[in-house]
């Protein structure tokens, strides 16, 4: 089994109302430092083997099901036990 | 400015059901080869610089604002420009 992750986060040009309330939050909480927040989804995708055919579903997927891709993009990478840090 | 990414996933023990909404979706659109599905989130922190305080404060608002320790496992990392294939 390997793992393929799926990160989706909203295009820079598009508004994140969740990140701004998050962003605007942690100054009242005593964090400092910390600027801008963008938040997005994070999915995480068990495959049994990692072939062209099985990416090349889980980037269709990814456009057509995890993402709205008028508003969001995508990136997809494989997650090897141990291969990322 | 340096981005810092918190991953924040729900525990294994934990029931996820919008992966599992995810997870039944996949083969109804046709997408086989797929097992199980997790959702998440991610959050992008731009920092101005990465030190160890600013890392201590982004590991205690991950904790405390981000992620919901009870139910969910986060991860910090520090994503340069180039470094995060």
């Amino acid at each position: 089994m390997a793992r393929v992750v799926v990160d989706v986060m909203p295009k820079p040009e598009i508004l994140d109302p969740q990140g701004k309330a998050v962003a605007g939050a942690l100054p009242r909480l005593g964090f400092a430092g910390i600027g801008d927040v963008r938040q997005g989804k994070r999915f995480e995708l068990e495959v049994a083997e990692v072939t062209e055919a099985v990416l090349a579903d889980v980037h269709r997927a990814a456009e057509t099901l995890l993402s709205n891709p008028v508003i969001e993009n995508y990136t997809v990478r494989v997650e090897d036990a141990g291969a990322d840090a």
